[in-house]
Formats: C-alpha cells, sequence, structure tokens
C-alpha cells in the first residue's frame, strides 16, 4: 500500500511505537524553534535537563512576540534568549529580523524534515514538505536534549486542488475554504495534505498562508508536497542544497478527502468571533470598517506585501481607516524599501510596524470600541485583539487593501491593480540579525534579569501522598482561570513565582494564599478540568504552590498530560457522586501512592469525613512513570543517568 | 533702543500688560497644536467654552504619543480627537503622519508667528522664527476660543554662534553646550535667541533640534531668526509664501550673552540622570552600550536620518545592542524609503518604529535591567525609560549610530562616512493624513468612546467654604503625588473619573474614598506643594472628588495657577505654625469667602479646635475673579455673555 507524505516522514523518524491511526508514537526531531513569549520556560527546562549543547540537526530561538517593551521585562528576557542560545547550541535571531515562522520558511526549513516549535502555528513549515507541529515548551526543550515527541498516528486528509486563481483570490481563501468545510474542531487528530494539478500555480509563501492557518482547523498539522516550486524558492534562497522532492506515492490512502476547484473560489472572510465562521466577501459588501491590519505569521510574505503595496500605490488609506502593515521578516522588508513596494505603501498613508506579530497577538493596535477589524491573521476570537466589543474578520491581504481604501468591505475582484508579481529569482539574503552559536559555549555568561526566575521542579511521587482541598471549582475550568494570560502577565512567564499568585484567582482570589499557608494541597474540580489553551503555565503555577494533586470528574486532554509532565496526579473520580461529599478544607490522604499509580486506581481517604473516593488513572505506563519520577524532567533525568 | 527677535513678536501680538522683564503680558495666539496624551482634555475644555468654531489662523491636533494602542483607550481617544477637530475647525494629523513638531515644522510654522502647544517641546517652531511656547490644555483651549495666552515678560538670551561645524558635529552639540552652560533651571523666565554667523551653516531642521531641547533649560522658549535658511528650507516644503525676514535689531539688548564657536565643538553626551550633566563624548569612550535608539523631536529630521543611514551603510548593529530608528514623519519616512536610506538602515540591522514620539516617553523599547542606553532624545531622568536602573545618555545621531555598529560608546569623529548631505531642493509633499475640518462642522457626530468623561467644571464661589480635612501632608509633594502618571494611568488622561481614584494615593491609598465619603472638603499641605510636572490633571481630580481649598506653608507656582484655573482656592498660611494645629478631620470654615478673596486675604476657622487661621492669597486681580467665577473657563463664558 503506498503512503502519504505524513507517513512517509512519520515512517522516517519513527522511533516507537505502531504506524496504527490514533496508536501513540514517538518520533525524532530534527529541528526546533521557539518564540519569546514561551521561549525561556522552554529553555529553563532545558537548562534542567543539563545538556551542554542542543542535539537537533537545528534548533533556532526567535524573538518576535514581545517586542513592544513597555518595561524591562521583555529585554531581560531577549538577553536570557539570546546568551541562554549562544551558550547551549542555539542559533539566535535577534529582535526586527521577523517573525519566526517567516524566517524560518526564508532560511531554515528543509523538506523531509521534522520540526517542532512552541508555536501552535509551527505547521507553517508544511508549506516546505516538513512535518512541523506545535508544542510545549517542555516538548521543545526536550527534543533539544535529543529526546522523541510522542504524538497519536494521525489520520490524513487529502486536500485536491485543481485550477488556477482568480485575479485578488489567493491562498488565504484556499483555508478559508477548508474552515468553512471542516470547521474548528474538524481538524483533531488529522494531517491535512494539498495535493493536485493546481498546487503548481500556488508559491513556498502562498502555502505557508495555507499550512499556518490549518492550525485553526485543530489539526496535527498541514503539508505539502517538496516539488519544483520549493526547488524555485530554496534556489531563490541560495539553499537549492536543502531540496529534496517529496510526494505522496500513487496509490497512497487518504481518510478524508477534499476537492477545491481554484476557478471556483472567491474571496473569503472569516467573520466574528470564529476563523470557521466563513461567508463570501461579497456577503459582506458595504460593512464599514475602522482597521485593516496586514502582516502576521499567516500572510507578510514578499507576495503578499507586493500586491498590497500594488493595491495601495496612488490611493489613499480611507479617512474612517487605520491601516498598520507588518512586513514579515527583514528579508521581506528590506526588499520592500529597496524596490519602492514600501514607499507606495507609506505614500498611500499606511503606518508600517515592525517584522513582528505585533496586533496578531493582541500587542498593540487594539481596535476602538465597537471597531470594525479587518485583518489578514489567523485567530478572531472574542477579545484577543485587546479590545472585547471589536468584530474582527479574518481576509486575504488583498481584500484587506481594497477595504482599506475603500473605508468599507468591497469585493475586490471589482478593483484592477497590477498584482502580476513575479516571485523573485533571488531573494535579499543577509543574515546578520541571526547570530549563530557560540564554537565554545562554556564561555558564554548566561543573563538572567531579575524576572528570570528558576523553574520548579517536582519532586518524585512519595509513598504517602496527603494534603488539604484547597479548593472546589466547578465544571469547565479553563486555563485562563488556572493561569490567567493578558498583557499585565504575559510579560511574567519566566517568573513562576509572580505568576502563582495570581493562580486561580479568577475563582477564588485567595486561592494562592491558601495554598502557602498550607504548603500545598490538593484540588478537586469538575468536569472538562483545564480546558482552553494548552499553555503549561496552568500546571507550573500550580506546582509551585506545592499542588500535589488534582481530583475532577475529567480532564481536558492537554492539561492532563502537563499535569502528568510536571508530576501532578491527575485523578478521575470513578463514582461522580463522590465530587459532592468532599469540601474545601477536608484533609485528603493517599497510601502506598506509588503502587497505587502502578495499578491506575488510586483510593483516596478523606480524613475529615471518614471517607474514601475510588479514582482512576487511565494512563500510558511511560505516564506513570513520569509521576512516579516526579515529572518528565526528571524522569529523563533519571533515564539518562 | 532696538529689539530682539522675541520683543518685535511679543510687540506685534501684545494684547495687555507692559513689556517690563518679569511682569505679566498677555499676547495674542495665531497658532495652536495639540498631541493626543493632552489633547484629549485640551478639547473637552473646548467644547466647554460652547464656541463652534477655532478662532486661531490655525490650530491642529496629532496624535503621536499613544500609538502602541494595548487597548481600546487609545484609539477610542484618536476617534475623539479626529471628530471633534472636524466639527470645530481644527486640522487633524492622523496617527502615522508623524511626531506634531516635525510635521508642523514641515508643513505649518510660520515665521513671526505666535504658537502655544499642549506639549512642553511646542518651542521646537522657534526654529522657523516663531514665538511658539508650551502650555496647559486649559490655555490651548482658550486660545482656540480667542483667548489671550499669558506669560511674564521674558529676559532675552543671545547665543552667538559662529565658525563652522566639524564633521560628526551637530545641533544636539550645540543645546548640549548651553545646557551644560546654563543646566536644567538656568532658562527659566527666559527666551534663548540664536544669532550670529554661524546660522548660516545651520539648516532650519537642526535649528529645530537647539530649539525643541531648550525647552530643558526650564526656558519659555528659544528663537532663531527668519534668515536664507528659513526661505530655503520653505521653499523646498512648498511654502515661500509663508516667509517673511525677521532678525534682532542691530541695537538690540539682550540680558545675557553666550559665544559658541562651531570651529571648537566637540560631540557632547548628556550622562544619566538629567540633560545638563554634559560631558563631552570622548570622555565615555569605551562605555559598553545595550541600547541605541534614534528619534523623537528632537532628532528625527530627513537630515538627521539620512546621516544616520550613511553611517549604517554596510555596517551591522553590535551584536549586543538594540538599535531602534522612528523617524519623524511620514514625509521623512517616505523620502527614506524612496531613496533607498531606509534600506541601509534595515539591511545593518536597525528595527524601523512608527513615526511616532515612542521611547522618548517611555511608550516602548524601554530596555533592559541595568542597560546602557543611548539615545537621540530631549530628557534621560530616571525611569523615563521604563526601566528604573536604565542609564539613559542623550548624544546626537552620529554619536549614536556609530555606537550602534561599535557597541561601545566612541568618538564618532574617527569614524568616516559621507556625511555631506544635500538639503532636498524640494521635500516630498503629500498631506493626505492631514484631514481639514468640516466646511459645515454641525453635521460632524463627535465619537466619544466610554473612555471619554465629560471635564468636570468647577461652581462659582460661595459665601460660605466649608469642608472637613481630608489630608494632611507634608512637605514637596509632587503632582506625581497628586495625580499619578504612569503607564497604567496614562490611557485614562480624558476619564477624570477613573483618574481620581488614584488621586493622592502615593500618600493615603483611602484619600479618593474619604473625599467622596464626605461629598469633598480640604486639603492641608507643606511647603513648594505641587511640585514638578505642570499637569491639569492634578488639579481636576481634586475638582472632581470635591475639594473645595487647599491650605498650604506654600505653592509650586504652576499646580497654584492649575489650582486658580479650576476653581479651588490656593491659601497660604500667614503664620506657618498654623499648620501644625490642624489635623486631619477636622472641620474648617471659611466665611463671606467672596468678600475676603477680593481682599486677598482669607480667614479659615477650625470649628472643631474653635480657632482662626490667617491665609493668605497673593494672586493677580483677574485671577481672583476667576476664583470667584468658579474656574477659567466658567469667568471666560460669563465674560462672553
Amino acid at each position: 500500500m503506498g503512503l502519504t507524505i505524513t507517513e512517509k516522514i512519520i515512517k522516517n523518524h519513527l522511533v516507537s511505537g505502531e504506524m496504527v491511526k490514533g496508536s501513540e508514537i514517538a518520533i525524532k526531531i530534527d529541528r526546533t524553534l521557539t518564540q519569546d513569549s514561551t521561549g525561556t520556560m522552554a529553555y529553563l527546562q532545558f537548562e534542567a535537563l543539563g545538556i551542554d549543547k542542543v542535539k537537533t540537526k537545528q534548533s533556532v530561538a526567535y524573538i518576535d512576540h514581545n517586542i513592544l517593551q513597555t518595561g524591562p521585562e521583555n529585554a531581560d528576557d531577549h538577553l536570557y534568549i539570546q546568551t541562554v542560545a549562544k551558550k547551549h547550541g542555539i542559533y539566535f535571531s535577534r529582535p526586527g529580523n521577523g517573525i519566526c515562522h517567516q524566517v524560518n520558511l526564508e532560511r531554515f526549513d528543509v523538506p523531509g524534515d521534522t520540526l517542532i516549535g512552541s508555536d501552535s502555528h509551527t505547521p507553517t513549515a508544511g508549506a516546505m514538505g516538513m512535518l512541523a507541529i506545535g508544542a510545549g515548551g517542555l516538548d521543545v526543550a526536550v527534543a533539544m536534549g535529543g529526546g522523541e515527541y510522542y504524538i497519536n498516528m494521525p489520520k490524513v486528509v487529502k486536500i485536491n486542488l485543481t485550477g488556477t486563481f482568480n485575479p485578488m483570490v489567493s491562498g488565504k481563501d484556499i483555508i478559508l475554504a477548508v474552515l468553512k468545510k471542516f470547521t474548528v474542531k474538524g481538524g483533531v487528530g488529522k494531517v491535512f495534505e494539498y495535493v493536485g494539478e493546481g498546487l503548481k500555480g500556488i508559491s513556498v509563501p502562498e502555502r505557508a498562508t495555507i499550512a499556518n492557518m490549518g492550525a485553526e482547523l485543530g489539526a496535527t498539522t498541514s503539508i505539502f508536497p517538496s516539488d519544483e516550486r520549493t526547488l524555485e524558492y530554496l534556489k531563490a534562497q541560495g539553499r537549492e542544497k536543502d531540496f529534496i522532492e517529496l510526494k505522496p506515492d500513487e496509490d497512497a490512502v487518504y481518510d478524508e478527502e477534499m476537492d477545491i476547484n481554484l476557478d471556483e473560489l472567491v474571496p473569503l472572510a472569516a467573520c466574528p468571533h470564529s476563523p470557521d465562521n466563513v461567508k463570501s466577501v461579497k456577503e459582506l459588501k458595504g460593512t464599514k470598517v475602522n482597521q485593516v491590519a496586514i502582516g502576521s505569521c499567516t500572510n507578510s510574505s514578499y507576495l503578499d506585501m507586493m500586491r498590497v503595496a500594488n493595491i495601495l500605490e496612488g490611493n489613499t488609506v480611507a479617512e474612517n481607516v487605520s491601516l498598520v502593515i507588518s512586513p514579515g521578516s527583514k528579508q521581506v522588508l528590506n526588499m520592500l524599501a529597496e524596490n519602492g513596494a514600501l514607499a507606495k505603501m507609506i505614500a498611500a498613508g499606511a503606518r508600517i510596524l515592525e517584522s513582528a506579530c505585533g496586533p496578531c497577538i493582541g500587542m498593540g493596535q487594539s481596535p476602538a470600541t465597537n471597531a470594525i477589524s479587518l485583518r489578514t491573521f489567523n485567530r478572531n476570537f472574542e477579545g484577543r485583539s485587546g479590545t472585547k466589543s471589536a468584530q474582527i474578520y479574518i481576509v486575504s491581504p488583498e481584500t484587506a487593501a481594497v477595504a482599506a481604501i475603500k473605508g468599507y468591505i468591497e469585493d475586490p475582484r471589482v478593483y484592477e491593480a497590477d498584482l502580476d508579481i513575479e516571485m523573485p529569482k533571488s531573494f535579499s539574503i543577509n543574515d546578520n540579525l541571526i547570530v549563530p552559536p557560540a564554537e565554545n559555549g562554556e564561555d558564554v555568561e548566561i543573563v538572567r534579569g531579575p524576572n528570570i526566575k528558576p523553574f520548579p521542579k517536582a519532586k518524585p511521587l512519595c509513598e504517602k501522598v496527603e494534603g488539604k482541598v484547597l479548593i472546589k471549582v466547578v465544571d469547565n475550568i479553563t486555563t485562563d482561570h488556572i493561569m490567567p494570560s493578558n498583557a499585565k502577565l504575559l510579560p511574567y512567564r519566566s517568573n513562576i513565582p509572580h505568576l502563582a499568585d495570581y493562580c486561580l484567582t479568577p475563582c477564588d482570589a485567595e486561592f494562592p494564599k491558601r495554598a502557602k499557608e498550607n504548603n500545598g494541597g490538593i484540588i478537586v474540580a469538575g468536569s472538562n478540568y483545564g480546558q482552553g489553551s494548552s499553555r503549561e503555565h496552568a500546571a507550573l503555577a500550580p506546582l509551585y504552590l506545592g499542588v500535589k494533586a488534582v481530583l475532577a470528574k475529567s480532564f481536558a486532554r492537554i492539561h492532563m498530560a502537563n499535569l502528568i509532565n510536571n508530576g501532578i496526579l491527575p485523578l478521575v473520580f470513578e463514582n461522580e457522586a463522590d465530587y459532592n461529599n468532599i469540601a474545601e478544607n477536608d484533609e485528603l490522604l493517599i497510601e502506598n501512592a506509588i503502587d497505587q499509580v502502578k495499578s491506575g486506581v488510586v483510593k483516596v481517604k478523606n480524613i475529615t469525613k471518614n471517607e474514601e473516593y475510588k479514582m482512576l488513572l487511565n494512563i500510558s505506563e511511560l505516564q506513570k512513570e513520569i509521576l512516579i519520577s516526579g515529572g518528565r524532567l526528571n524522569n529523563i533525568i533519571k533515564n539518562r543517568l
């Protein structure tokens, strides 16, 4: 039976497990990337592993998230990352060099390799025929240390492209069409593989737009073949040597299929407040616009920017619109500054922002109250822009640029501009903002600003686990409840002691204080505990506060994994009614904890009430080992010794 | 007796008073400008005047301070300013168009005219031969309404320039030399007039650097002749028609003089933490640098930027340095994008920020902890950068650019670059980000975001003023104590109810609550009450909280004026020992308040202690009238009716 591209790469990187859909496999990771909002913690975790030099083919640390720098914390974090990278064999992309995914595509992505990155849009590299997956900081730290990465063997969806784009229709409209069909939950456990004749007309940067926003499907990743367009792009980046051809076997078997005929594709928009709330731009015609934002890891390539410049040329941004443009990388910005395209944008009245994530992650350019903002980004969740009442539409650069001039949403196909942009035969290559690691890392001193605090480490599991019930919460508690993340707290992602003071405070302002007074204890929760964002900090802050176990009706998958990785017992009530019997401040006790964890059934005594609850621990043998070792880091260190 | 330039302009604009040094005069204001951090309040105050259309020759509203926009407040303020401007006859410079002083110089400043602006660096326009003064928002509101502006007739200092600049020495070094001699207090009550043969070699934008930073002398303003260089600049801006020649009479008499021989001038730097802590750059050689920031209203002209671009060309920013550059205006940025200079900066690794105030006002790019930052700005006060421990040096663009490449401070004269920049014969003129006012303002609806709250208005003085002592504070309370200003509170400058909750909280966290519970009351203070920044909010917040009088041993001059403008009685103990007898919560009473205010002596009864204190009110007749009317706005409205 023939293989898909996905299966070929997995087969080449399989460390353990079997390639059976849905079952856990471990794969070798060739490359990693981090950005600065998750990177500090990933490098603190890497340091905890005690390894001198990364064992990957190449690892790169980017600065692209926290670049407003309204206090010393950001610059301190940048300096920590710069020095820790230099010491441990990691390339460092300086602030100003651009968005991680755009720069990685330009300078580092290699067809056929595996990549994990501590950013959910790491799948962008799928445009280069890589298997590229977003992961937690600890996963990236472990991969840098040479450890394997665990996923469930994905299903593979075939997206078959035929035809050619009409003018003013582009890559963004493809992924919006896919989102419309599959929805934001439709990609879970799947890889989306793009194939077909239509690919001939789609350059690597346009493929990157599609692979990038595949993240919004909830997909494991998205991937494209490595073909003549890939070679052309690598050549233009002076990296022809990195090329290998990669395509699915003729008889490859896919789990699902979707056909998209580009001849029939029209400009699309994701309406508030979900990336899958997709309508045609034509339907939205006439909607008054207050802000247009062009850029982000989704749509900030040279090609995107040139199209925008040509649309803007000779026009003025409408009086009611603020147009902000963030070119994706120094390479892109430099080329636009050289060829006059940037001057066209500026002349039209665009505000040029740094080459960074910027408004896409709510770092600046929050719209006015109730404003309508058209953005070429990837997410339009309520409030993500920094303005809760704002209405965010996700569109292509072409649709965005036309709306900026008009002042309202207009089908861009009625607008005439020269969009026949030639992909450069050779990009402007200047890697002077990428600092290579030191030859001899021993000489490098790591600079730790006052905001960089040591990473809390769990202790091996004790025979006796006891503690007070510190808090009892209801169903559907999110990681935003457990560890709030906002502009005020984001600069403290490397300072768990500070963050811990906000742990679970949306549920109970006294929780951190109570946990400290009792030297930690136990959390009791309803069902779906820990849903939402994958942030590890929702396990790290409780760990810091001494939380030893969480008793819940059920857990969200990723948060449960994060608890295990950090040595906190995630126990599930066999009998949900027991939840009702436990009260805050009850004293709980688990005896023979190690044996009980091994058995997968844990009996919890309620000393106060003189009761006993049967709790389940339905996890893999490796995960049990991790819990007993006191978390994943301790487990790795133990196994290495 | 001949006249100085200053005296000529004052004479042409004198409304009342006599031109006797130190005595109060009123002058007619031709033009005004506002920026967005002070502008919202100025326009709320203008609205309170109830005038349809500004009575100035021209008024311009700029957006240049709050452009990071990390929440809806900034964009809401921008929209309020945009609509209020359109309605009332004011030109609106959209975000992205640049820093107010740079754009005003390019497009609006006119020799011989008067200008006030709600920004302390308004004197920048002195480079164009204007009398340009920084003022409070209320002063600007009153001027827009056609009211006169009050100053004390200034002394005039002659700065006599001879010779020509050596390479790598420029305007910044002149003003640093003046600051070294006069110090930050040496300019109070004075205008600095620059004359002499040396001026021939100094273009208008370089003169602007000097006039701009004259603010750091504490000067009323600085001024240059309007000469052949002025004509040349106006021609290149397509504004030849605005030119008039303006120079001092040959027999003009100056109060003080300083000679500067440009042949002997060397690169200078203001060291931490004061603009007058000036040393030669040579002395500082070898100091390691972590950040270089180029831009601000002091040094962001086309000429400055071209020199920087030529120094950076073909080099790379040192590994330990973050170089940020903010060109001063859209005109400058556009020209750099057109002629390749911007590409040179980007290629070298500079981070290009928006054309705005940015890091100069602590809006982003805060350095790392303990970092050394070289900045081409005007102020290096401790903590202003957003990083309390940072060491800020104020230097020229030439010195800054060389340090960025080297990674340490170096005398720029050892560095070779082509700095023979021709001033353009014609600047790129494109005013498409300047929105003219509506023909018919009636049709314009003003948009008030939820953060724009009505401006609190005082009531006419009652015969009986009574209230509890809400707080008793010590000597030297600053306006930072009375109304804290920081990144958290800055977005609320147009929301006095919100700000009021922080009023005097650095002295007593309960003050706002207590004031509200008692429906206002009276403040008792030591000497020098209200020193520091001139912010009106330090009077507006107490007004909102119902404060009726402040009893102090003495007042700082500007804060006392602000209290009067807002109808709060500023009473000075005749006998300072009385201060000791009053306690918090004492009930105070002033009877026959109107007559007593007129008399200049006010007796305050302490009901609780059964005592009486004799308080002085040593103010002008107009100020007494203002207090009786219930503040300046009420006074103006009353007089007009």
